[in-house]
């Protein structure tokens, strides 16, 4: 169980991997290669994408959108050698839903 | 183990939980109660501060953001009854790792 | 003599020209042979790349950047069959900058 | 004639001279105060939310959303020290068009 889950640590491990290996090789180390701010760039162009995918209601879209999201995402932490757990940890850090939504109220005003 | 990934999970129902919900009652009810369109907005902005943050190299924000893209990027699928596992489905598709770069290739050319 | 704006009015002009013509002609006819979404994909993409140079700093990519992001403005309006003087003429009507200043304040709260 | 431009040229004057004013007196001049950072997210914003507009086909909120964003834009041009004829100019040494049409096409390949 939980296989999905362990399906991004085992993608977010790759990606890490990819670090510093030929970038000839793949898109993964291409991407790395090219350092930070084109990582970026793409996680911003991927979320324009999901949000256009949204507008239209295209479920499918959505889908493939936010798998190439995540993925960028990953991507972008690999590039600045952040773990994501400390993502998971942040995220835990304001639950109990209560955190979270106390942290979001507090950003909108 | 693997507390984090049951860590997005657990969010995830959480947040599905709240649709039609009070929306006076919560940020996610309201964010969900305002539509799609409002939902993939918020996405979109939490993706411009995570930029923003890699930019400038800083770990911490990077983390902080990353945070808000996750919870609003599930809040999104939520608006429109999309099951993240699917988007871990579609990961999983694409892997064997050599099945993402393909898909990312192609897309590039 | 404001050649400049001439030079937004001549630019505009040149790309709704475009419009339905061979899309293998020219860059311009090509995206808008696309659609709307397309166009709308390429202004946030520019807009990222904007905020990632202004993020840097780096001057000259700003302009670079900015130039891009005006380009692919007019080319969605375009698409859109929309005039930009609709536009210089909403942003005279939130004028006497007072105005703008109301509308900003009205949607920040 | 050609009264628009002088409203974009007026509009970025009015701008331009809220800088290191009081940031209390104005949303022009507080958004400056906050630094370049906070207006590249705020031309972020209003970017995804042009592009939701256009992808709902909703002509005045494209309009309306474009104000903001030219606006924003300005705004981040002045809180860089960038005159906005550095990017006419830059888009000028672009055209004939198939000068702009070559730097696309440059850019894409």
């Amino acid at each position: 169980m939980a296989d999905h889950a362990h399906q991004l640590d085992a993608l977010f491990e790759v990606i890490a991997a990819r670090k510093g290996t030929d970038a000839e090789a793949s898109y993964t180390a291409r991407l790395l290669s090219r350092g930070v701010e084109t990582c970026a760039q793409k996680l911003g162009e991927e979320a324009v994408e999901t949000v256009i995918a949204a507008t239209r209601r295209d479920a499918p879209a959505v889908i493939s959108e936010s798998a190439d999201l995540i993925y960028h995402w990953l991507v972008l932490l690999a590039s600045l050698d952040i773990d994501p757990l400390e993502v998971y940890a942040e995220l835990a850090r304001r639950e109990g839903m209560s955190g979270l939504e106390e942290k979001a109220s507090r950003k909108k005003t």
